[in-house]
């Protein structure tokens, strides 16, 4: 057994982070798909659309409680985005982790089209579509509307992402005085089905790059053509580059809003800290912005 | 960053909680008419009435935590008019306060109506009406059912305020054993959900001025007409005075019935403050009726 | 103010449990019968049965927020009942707590009654009938399924209220690694969600003396006749005794399977208590039965 | 009282955590069977499948609350199995904690038929079957849908009891800045809720061996006769080796993409502890290991 400890341990520490981003997307995507595959495939006899909201945010739950202590449990490509942004995480590492991300949520897609290919051919007597009645493409990536324009199609995506962000924020931001460490997942959780619930009918709601991105290259790789991105005029760019936009900006908004005019009272027993430590936050004015993100990032970074 | 953090931190404290009452309203409206256009417009194939209810009460968390440090997060009129009547805020700020609710709420319905526009133009066939099959302003703002008298409605929104006042008094309630402060939104939130569930076939359960008028006075803008107002005999004046009347008789109900029995046996440690803090609640008997609001407000005075 | 809480502030300790438990249970009862109304005057259109079981857990929640550090809490008889049985209430406050959980309930249906006047008139065209396609009583009181025996009826009832001590219990037995006090209300409150939706069909779910005796005389008085009472061959002492003996026969399983096999780790800083204290619990082997119950009640004795 | 104690009390350890796993079996099927009966035999009139799923994740709340501190509230026989592959628990308690757990199944089972005798035999016109449009066969054990492979259904438990582990396993590892111990119940909770929404429709998701055999041998009692064993081929195998394989097998993954990866700084004062304790976790790397399953256990073979 400690043999194969020594073995299997990755030295490695952004390996390790990519590994637990990786398997935690994957279970956030399989809790999701899964969900949207039932109920699609058994035309809402066992369960309906509220379900599927509610799987997914279920998922994003236990996926934070996997990988928040080596990877911060970004999941979404747009939190690894705005981590960047705020000079939380090195530029370098945000590509590794939205492929990481985005290989998480493939993997689990082909986990779920293995479940549940019997329902699926069942569902669909065997024909694989992106559109009709009996198409199965949006059990795994997001389409638009047919009413819908592009202008609101990137919208909504961006003031959806933007919503999570407004959600995550002040639960993980010292000087809000936050809820505790282990109990972020959970409200995270429900901020996100509200946002399910609420902005997920224009255009299905994916507010996250990985989300997306991964099943639909499942799809395209399992049958379903290249339709799966030519779709809708190319629309599949929507849901990857409109989380990022809508995400950075909420966080600005956060920043300017809120925290600068916090109380810093939360915080004296930090002022002593030396004043660059890569496990804690910084010093002077920048601290909190900084540290919303230090929800694991920062502490792996030590490792 | 500094540089822009100077320039643009704001010195003025009543500026700085309008501002964030401004934002946490705007997010409380954002979620929940959402969800409310996507159920109209996707005539329950992706929601329920369920979910409309449910994406409110998240949006209350969600704005909780985002404004409950600068401005208490008091997110709705009534509560702040509770707030002024036990003395907890001055009454000149009243004013400021709900009008920042307003604004929230217009500016929120603002959003949705550009997100869901698409949506609302192609269930609607492009035109906007109060009454009929295919209105679509009760996306907005509340409208009585057709049976409703008027006490009836006065009633609705009276109880269904006063309830929410039943269960966010105990929760921060110093004497009261109350939960930690950083737990109280989603408590409330799941409060919220009962209220709606239980209070909103009548007339809407609006049970807050401000998130009524405001999404209001946006269907004004929008193209629905002064009908808006003038529907159901200017009904509009109903959730505006209701919850207020109904909030203030709940709060005494509870400060005669319950608070004035608690045993005092929480507060050993604050018998030594000073008889008069602006940072810490007052002295003497009153002490835990004026805390029972003091959830960000006091400590935001200090600032 | 301080001269209105002299004259107003009640002397008496059993009258203030009384007042504590009355307003708990109103606001339980307006929680749960506001549900009921609003689905099924709406015929589903908002609302569905989910809902109503969720209004009345989170109406158990908010109720036990309120009352718990007055009168415990118990909001029920049969929880009063076990209270006694178990030697923590005396016997003589049985029947003042019963009374007044009962008459909360009847003020609770009473506003109920009135909010809901218009809807129930127009869904049932101004007829009152207990039986029937249109028939509203079941709104107020619970009523067995036709095809019922009396005997499933009663292990219903007994079997559900049992359900809700197993989930009561080990929240607030002090032997078993408890929960904080101060979340125990939305715990209790999942709990009877579950039983609610699993032990409702056959008769209703009442689960709780008051909550099904109290709307029972309101319809008697309002105008539903004594059919109320007479229905199913008096069937209405069923949710009254039925209740009363599951709870004890599953207070009495959970004392011999599990409390007495706890280890007693968690109240070594108790041994040094005096050996009989009101406000702390007892000594010996019986501490935590006993404890079970001062969620509230012992608490208030001493006031 | 102390007489009966004493009489009464059992002294044999393994007797007791029997008596436990068979207690809070009993009540987890108890809530999920009856919501199950509830919305069959109403036909979705008083609950829907949606409820079905919550009423198995409240069972499994209250449940653990009631055993947690006598037997490690494992409640699954594919939880109890990776406790022994962990080393967590000797095999010698693998049997008798199983068969403690089916025999809770199989008296709640019993109890669920008795009180929804009348309902059953109302809704099936009495005749007990396990295939066609009126069985009830499927309201106690769990059946594949017509379509499904055994690849497929066997896939289906894996992977579903994987993710049960996925959500336990970071909740109790010390090492992974767990909850507190005595909030782990509803997150697993939340945790199955998600499964049961996602994983359910290809053949039921009773990801756990005793949740199915035992109420499986009921309905063999009852009356449905000898098919609930042969029908689908003899599937009934598929749920109770599925999730023993699919629970080890998360279990493993868990353990070396995160827990061998964790910063060891939590646990700096049990560093000191005698390296082998049975109340508390061993010594060197793989003391998480061992430690993710203590919720219970290791304190109870101490007893």
């Amino acid at each position: 057994m400690d043999q194969l400890k020594k073995r299997l341990k990755i030295k490695n520490i952004l390996v390790r982070q990519c590994l637990s981003e990786c398997l935690g997307t994957f279970i956030l995507i399989i809790f999701g798909l899964s969900a949207s595959a039932q109920v699609r495939t058994t035309q809402g006899m066992k369960g309906q659309y509220l379900s599927i909201n509610m799987a997914f945010s279920v998922g994003v739950m236990v996926a934070m409680y996997i990988s928040r202590n080596i990877s911060g449990a970004h999941l979404n490509p747009a939190l690894s985005l705005c981590s960047c942004v705020m000079g939380q995480m090195p530029w370098a590492k945000l590509l590794p982790y939205c492929l990481s991300q985005v290989l998480g949520a493939y993997i689990a897609s082909a986990v779920v089209f293995f479940m549940y290919y019997d329902a699926i051919m069942d569902y669909s007597s065997g024909i694989l579509t992106v559109y009709g009645a009996n198409e199965t493409a949006s059990i795994f990536a997001t389409y638009p509307s047919e009413f819908l324009t592009l202008g609101s199609s990137f919208l909504d995506q961006a003031v959806g992402t933007g919503m999570i962000m407004m959600c995550y924020l002040p639960l993980v931001d010292i000087q809000n005085d936050p809820v505790p460490h282990n109990l972020v997942p959970p409200l995270v959780a429900v901020g996100l089905l509200g946002i399910s619930m609420a902005m997920s009918s224009n255009c299905g709601g994916a507010i996250n790059p990985a989300r997306d991105l991964g099943p639909r290259l499942l799809t395209l790789c399992a049958g379903w053509g290249t339709e799966v991105f030519t779709a809708y005029n190319y629309w599949f760019w929507v849901p990857i580059v409109a989380p990022m936009v809508g995400a950075v900006l909420a966080t600005w908004i956060y920043v300017i809003i809120i925290q600068w005019h916090l109380p810093e009272m939360h915080l004296p027993q930090l002022e002593q800290e030396e004043p660059r430590s890569d496990l804690l936050p910084g010093t002077g004015s920048h601290r909190s912005v900084e540290t919303a993100f230090e929800n694991g990032l920062e502490l792996s970074q030590k490792l």
